[in-house]
């Protein structure tokens, strides 16, 4: 058996390894060496437990494919990858709700080995090509971005619509950018002068938490993840509004349900979302995910890069094997 | 200055009086005396301290216009009214949500008194004219059938949802013959014998918890606003689905965001609906009220008649002048 290196998690503790088993790949699967992987929010909630995940954690990369038995002409090609691996028969699944499957493993998250690894495999299904001439610093943020637009699958966004973002970190700079495209009136909160730099270079609004008045926005997308983010997302949503929660939550939230009645809130939770517009924004220069990058680390120094990832106000830190 | 018989609450306290002020009326006003007046879980909650609310109370009702200036044709009329008495100049009035206007009162419910009393007084643009032949005993369910089509104002119920209904009260039966007109797959949730037996001569489906699947429902409306049903509703609904928050709501509820997140359910509350599709539904038969009727009491006895209306499984109480 072939051996790799890679990050391991296990009871909430991260260690590098470099005898971790090589992905074995069944028929309808491609092994991919992993290029460049991003850390993410959801990496970070892992190890304080969001999931008892025990295996290589990572979801954001982009890799070549090194086998595809079952499809030989992805040999050689870059690409990005699906997150969730579907059954393809539970009733999710055949309604086309597949991110749903109640059978998924989710790379590096639930049942699946993930992308901080020299290594990982995937189902063909899942894989797309990266485009000749997209930088993998760039095609890494295909994972994230899909995450962003899929507030947009869910809802309309209008053009003429009033639009808070609260928070600014690695997922929110994204949600920006694809928010200020619909022309909406954008305004966002962002608690670092770096993050407010970054979306000053795209010509969005920062505001001050004081200057937003109460009721006023269409659509408020909560993006910090916190109660107080959350109470920030009440006060500001006009009534008949909508609240995107768009994060990872710790425990549980208090909601005056009442409230959400009376002014007819509407709450939505949002996760994952399509791979195919993403990378079609990151090839055509619409979104650009560059001025997030904090820093790249090998696999080998992977714990001081989650210990740099964890650090307020630091965005993404890649992970190169 | 002439008085009136009425019910007068104050500090959660509910009385009788027979010298209350008569209603006076603005140029744009109407005067209706009161032929029907029913009594809902808002009014319940009103004497729990649900608003801080000092007045007649009252909201559903058919009567009489007795004077209106502005417009003497209605003179005679029977009507109904929309509770919500909108300034017509803010934000939420100028964009079309009146309902929602910051400076409304609310019939019986805010700054407004109600309709249990001999008299009240409405803007005549929040009356509607009930058509003749359409008996008070169910043009006084305007209001409640509103409430309920609000729903579908909000959200589009398609014939192949699965839809569940947690709760079948006054409201709850009302929701219940709504969705079934969609021809969406319905099932009820009702805990009274009584409450099953009128869902089941509308050939509605009656089921017990422990028959529904984990997951299994597109939409899930949530009409007995405990936690409990929140939590029934939170269970039964897909991942992608809705639930409808459609109930008054005691304190605060806690919710697990991460999981609405994961799940990306959408979590809508849901207030006053529309008038004028209320009335035709009453007027051409496509809802029946009537099963509803618990019994009709005189204003004196007013007290008796929301002792009734407080007591588990009882549905409406309707109180006459």
């Amino acid at each position: 058996m072939t051996i790799m290196k890679g990050l391991w998690l296990e009871d909430g503790a991260l260690a590098f390894k470099d005898d971790l088993p090589y992905p074995e790949i069944s028929g309808e699967e491609a092994l991919i060496r992993v290029n460049l992987a991003g850390i993410c929010a959801t990496d970070l909630e892992l190890l304080h437990g969001y999931y008892a995940y025990c295996g290589i954690p990572g979801h954001e990369f982009v890799g070549e494919v090194i086998s595809a038995p079952a499809n030989p002409a992805l040999q050689g090609k870059r690409v990005v990858g699906e997150i969730n691996i579907a059954c393809g028969v539970c009733d999710y699944c055949m309604s086309g709700r597949r991110t749903h499957c109640v059978n998924r493993t989710v790379l590096g998250i639930r049942n699946r080995p993930g992308a901080f690894a020299d290594y990982l495999s995937l189902p063909i299904s899942n894989l797309y090509v990266v485009p000749e001439g997209l930088k993998d610093e760039i095609a890494v943020f295909c994972e994230p971005l899909a995450a962003a637009l899929q507030i947009q699958e869910q809802i309309h966004v209008q053009p003429g619509d009033r639009v808070l973002l609260v928070g600014a970190g690695r997922l929110g700079i994204l949600i920006a950018q694809t928010l200020a495209l619909t022309g909406c009136d954008l305004i966002v909160l962002a608690r670092y002068p770096q993050q407010q730099a970054i979306l000053k270079s795209f010509k969005i609004s920062v505001v001050d938490h004081n200057a937003i008045p109460d009721q006023s926005q269409d659509l408020v997308v909560e993006a910090t993840g916190t109660a107080e983010g959350f109470t920030i997302a009440n006060q500001a949503v006009r009534s008949g509004g909508t609240i995107v929660l768009k994060s990872t939550y710790k425990g549980n939230t208090t909601v005056n349900f009442s409230q959400l009645v009376v002014r007819e809130i509407r709450l939505i939770g949002s996760r994952c979302g399509p791979f195919a517009p993403a990378l079609r924004m990151l090839a055509n220069g619409l979104v650009n995910p560059l001025p997030l990058i904090d820093s790249t680390m090998a696999l080998e120094v992977g714990i001081s890069a989650f210990e740099r990832a964890a650090q307020s106000g630091v965005l993404k830190v890649m992970i190169k094997p």
